[in-house]
């Protein structure tokens, strides 16, 4: 910390211009601290030997699709496809030369169709899984604690009710990483207005289940609507304007959100139910 | 090879469930074999200790900010930004505790107005960079082969015009990452029908300066319209559909894609050429 401080001092003796106000640059970085101290707890651990992961997005629906692999193995996972991007999905997992082992939801969506179902047509012999409390169809239902196995790697599945009944956060400890779906945005959360959501359940998903984890696990959610691909345990535990509140008041805050009908919720949720392969409309039949 | 093979082919005895076609199986796999060779060439190393990077975007003209630090010594550096996005920049800057001592294009962009004025504004000290033959405002002219230094880290300039006349990527090589602009883009390229483009430059600015890094090189492009976050050298040169065809080929289609005038550059160029600084529209006075 005093390294820091006294580089930002000593700007202009360091090599690079100083605009003259060292005061003013002291009192302003003593208002940054808070920031220097949570770089020690952030910085991302290296992923294991022969692990890849690669973000995606759909820009419509501002979702992340995430393809984990071992690339040794050959096995690859894909995260929350989205049905008009499945085929793009499926060829960057051809170009790679991996094979699909699972598709999978972090709950049930209600603001686009999944790409799972497209995704087992378009590659044969992956299987698609959710939450045993999504309540919609699947290969493979998971609940909290089960794990999912991708040749050396796994994710741990965790219940994190809230947005909906059945979400759930996936959790690779080896690469310190989270994939938190709706329940936790970057500096926000999922709503909690529809689809049995609860804003008490969400908090406590979110304190039991993902800010329990270490500072340094990356947080990556199911969408971001300001253009943040990643965030980490320790910011969304110091920053997030939600979820830094109490929970009465966190609670006042999602009860008043006054936030529209999700414009794709009549066709969504009857395809998600089905794994995003049946009762689709007319222009993503397939 | 022989083993990412045989899983395949014996899918149904590892453990999980066959489609009973181990035929076809092994002709898709066949085909993919290129796919196979490629995950051995292009897995990521680690980054240093101390490096943080954070991919940021813009929905509106799809480009990706990025976002570089040392964070030993508190130094950090953003490409390319936006000015709608300065201040969702900059507050990410103060919330990680970090100092930005440059603001830095990769060239004179015509879809967007650079943020690097306005994040000087918002933060005293910062510096914009751009290439000397770039024609537009900056504190510091980079050319070829120049380094740009922050904390323990520096990033080596090279020219690659083609889609400008100053266009530059620049290049870690510590972390094995190249920020292409848009020289380089995921399965793509820049347009080249205006500002000085030239198909001819941009394809040999393409094999001279990136292709002829190491296929591990992570390529992170200006921007993609399809929701890549980012590729690898390896990978364009095997898939990039423009790219992978001779020059003459490449010229062909560059000179006939028939896109649209950009719909923002009458404002974009003159306030890029000063820095962003002046010359802006109404709404986007500060």
């Amino acid at each position: 910390m005093i390294q820091c401080l006294l580089s930002t001092v000593f700007r202009g003796r360091c090599g690079y211009p100083s605009d003259n106000k060292p005061f003013l640059r002291f009192s302003n970085h003593l208002e940054s601290m808070k920031g220097i101290h949570i770089l020690r707890s952030i910085m991302p651990k290296p992923f294991s030997e022969n692990f890849l992961l690669r973000q995606l997005f759909d820009r419509e629906s501002c979702t992340y699709t995430y393809l984990l692999a071992d690339v040794k193995a050959c096995e690859a996972i894909l995260i929350d496809p989205v049905i008009e991007l499945a085929e793009r999905d499926a060829n960057l997992v051809k170009d790679l030369g991996l094979n699909l082992k699972y598709a999978i939801n972090t709950h049930m969506h209600a603001d686009h169709i999944t790409g799972t179902g497209k995704l087992k047509k378009l590659i044969p012999g992956c299987q698609s899984i959710i939450s045993k409390a999504a309540g919609a169809k699947a290969d493979i239902y998971v609940e909290n604690k089960d794990e999912i196995k991708f040749g050396n790697f796994k994710l741990e599945v965790r219940s994190t009710p809230g947005h909906t009944n059945g979400c759930v956060s996936y959790v690779d400890h080896d690469q310190a990483v989270v994939f938190t779906g709706d329940t936790l945005l970057i500096r926000g959360c999922g709503r909690t207005d529809f689809q049995e959501g609860s804003p008490e359940r969400l908090y406590n998903s979110v304190y039991q289940q993902i800010f329990s984890l270490p500072d340094h696990y990356t947080v990556y959610p199911a969408h971001d609507y300001k253009g943040f691909t990643a965030s980490t345990v320790g910011e969304e535990k110091r920053y997030n304007p939600r979820l830094t509140k109490g929970k009465d008041e966190f609670t006042t805050i999602m009860n008043n959100l006054n936030l529209p009908y999700p414009k794709k919720i009549d066709e969504s949720l009857p395809a998600n139910k089905v794994c995003g392969l049946q009762d689709l409309p007319d222009h993503l039949k397939f």
